[in-house]
């Protein structure tokens, strides 16, 4: 539904949106029946950026992905299983990802370091690696401009609607698009968990650049999501920039460099919203500014904490506005603050002032927590530091889901 | 019912098993039925020893009893209310903590810096102190040795049985009682989130020394407890020793010290898995021992991320020994260690040996997490430190529960 939608919103919300892409999204049999291959080609070679998980288990796709970003310097395809993580395998697992990136690159008649390869799923069960070989063959057959919608499909593991988003500007009198797929829910957290994103543009930008640049923006949009504080083994960006728009190279501090900046920030935080939306369970999008702390870290800091608390999630999920739980969080983050100068805005609406004065009656406090969006806003008072992160509720369908994810 | 069953184990398990104490337990007004105040009392001068919160926002309770226990030699009570936390409640919240003191002083024909106070409850609501103020009229007058289970009653909030134990034992020929009671119940986090403790003896001890040992036994005990994660605005732990049993005071490093300390612990302990079993929507207690860790440090450090991990409680909730998410959960602790060398045992069955090695199928797993008291063991082989912590698993009522706690 939620897709359909999307798509009658523009003509490519995808990453095939940018040109000189295709992809495709398949059922190869690692699933019962549900998409779980997909492969996503750039015609041109690409450079590349991406950021990986910093979980000290790093799953054997990752490390792949890792070495082949270090030992190449132009890009073909992104390869991605959903259904079976391929973390903790050992040594077979190790081999099957090399696999993965062989036969990807066999079929596209390319290097197998420029392929690179994303898993998602259970960790700790080998990948049935003859049918994703056998899916390989297949999909590279299907790759099309059209099929992006398939493709967001592939990805996705207990999500329940498409992550799939795409931008168009001009830069320099050409159109350039950046396009982007993800698939989250449950075990998001701040650095790299859980998560895989994709994105492609046909802007042109030399490879340490975008690597400055991705890390830059992926910092202020997927590193700022919290939807249970786990982090996985698994989770990274990749990004690939194939140059067929004809613009010139992107460079730093330039007005060009600048424009795609903001619409990669744009599609990013587009897509770590709709992961947070689509968090286990949740109920509500929960954005929480942390303002006037004594540092931005200081900001970042209160609001992770408080983005974390499962009783200030589980009260708004609630509906409840219990203020004595969002200060009591920001008390034991760790951060130097002043609890007689603490305020609390939700929805526009001041619920604690300086000196703990209480604005409202609970009851009449509670509706600002009527709606689906909240906006959680924490004034400290003690000085310019400012933080944003996005969160979710906590409901019992959070629970239900995983404690029976694999039966 | 469970309060019966304790009860008929042993004469008195409570606070006034040591010689000297007397206690009561009342309805006051601030809840609207169920017991709300409590009075402990040592009929002797006692010496005290107290741990409270880490939180950066302090309960005004907390800060008349820190106060107290550095101002005053000897302790005569403790007074509690529970309903209201005073906390986040500026100047007259203060006020309101000082009175609840001086009353009790007053009643008691003692000092007001011999009294420590306690609070638990709702955060940033005024106390409804005139009625607190007839209570401890009234408590006053009502307490006796026989009343220590209306006293565990008092102290409670959403706990849903009594928490009372008492260890009796020689010293130098004499016999000396140690009691206590606490409240838990979500929130409860290692430093000191929203739990109360009482401890008395009628051993004879100074209030240095005294102070070491409990904050050694604290750490080892209520400091190794996990629920949710958040901690509270109003914990604190406070002990009294009157030396009624006539031994001479405990001097460290003697055995008469030793076998003060093994029963301390072993009462502390009590209480603290009580509390873990009565975690809000717990119906598992979890001990995670990690073994063979670089150093004690890193262990706790692994074994708390594992206590602490969503994913982990709901995968225990179902039933499901998902062994990924708790080498995930260790990967992002922090820690240096080898994922190859990884060991999972549960409650003595090995789920996971070195290099990913699985031991059973995912249902013969699973049955090892279908008894209510769940030991998870992990092994890191790489050094000698170890630690353990004790968590609870994660259920819809959790949510439940915390989602309309205030309405």
């Amino acid at each position: 539904m939620q897709q359909e939608a999307i798509v009658a919103d523009k003509m490519n919300e995808g990453i095939t949106a940018p040109k000189g892409f295709r992809s495709a999204g398949i059922h190869c049999g690692i699933k019962k029946s549900r998409k779980d291959l997909a492969l996503i080609v750039s015609d041109l070679p690409a450079t590349a950026a991406a950021v990986f998980t910093l979980n000290k288990v790093q799953a054997a796709p990752v490390l792949i992905s890792k070495r082949h970003l270090d030992e190449s310097e132009t890009f073909k395809a992104i390869i991605v299983n959903s259904g079976n993580a391929n973390a903790c395998t050992g040594e077979r697992g190790f081999q099957d990802a090399v696999t993965m990136a062989n036969e990807t690159a066999k079929v596209l008649g390319v290097k197998s370091k420029e392929i690179f390869v994303a898993s998602t799923g259970v960790i700790g069960e080998p990948l049935p690696i003859v049918k994703i070989i056998n899916g390989i063959h297949q999909i590279a057959k299907q790759v099309d401009e059209s099929e992006y919608i398939s493709t967001a499909e592939a990805i996705m593991t207990t999500d329940t609607f498409v992550k799939s988003f795409s931008s168009t500007f001009e830069i320099d009198g050409k159109i350039v698009s950046i396009g982007g797929i993800a698939k989250g829910s449950g075990m998001i957290h701040p650095n790299m968990a859980t998560m895989l994103a994709f994105i492609t543009t046909d802007a042109s930008i030399e490879k340490n650049v975008f690597q400055g640049l991705l890390k830059t923006v992926t910092d202020k949009t997927f590193n700022r999501i919290v939807v249970d504080g786990d982090t996985s083994t698994n989770d990274m960006v990749v990004a690939l920039a194939n140059g067929a728009s004809g613009t010139d190279p992107l460079q730093p501090q330039t007005e060009s460099y600048k424009i795609f900046e903001e619409h990669l920030y744009e599609v990013l935080k587009k897509l770590s919203i709709d992961i947070v939306i689509d968090g286990e369970g949740a109920t509500k999008l929960i954005e929480i500014t942390v303002e006037g702390a004594l540092s931005d870290s200081d900001a970042e800091k209160a609001a992770r904490t408080v983005a974390l608390s499962p009783l200030v999630k589980t009260a708004i999920h609630g509906e409840d506005a219990n203020w004595g739980r969002i200060i009591a969080a920001v008390g034991y983050s760790g951060i130097d603050f002043n609890p007689d100068k603490f305020e609390i805005i939700i929805n526009d609406v001041p619920i604690l002032k300086q000196n703990y004065f209480v604005t409202l009656p609970n009851a009449e406090a509670n509706k600002t927590l009527k709606s689906r969006n909240i906006n959680l806003k924490i004034k400290l008072n003690m000085g310019t530091g400012t933080s944003t992160v996005w969160t979710c509720d906590f409901s019992e369908e959070y629970v239900k889901i995983n404690g029976s994810y694999r039966t």
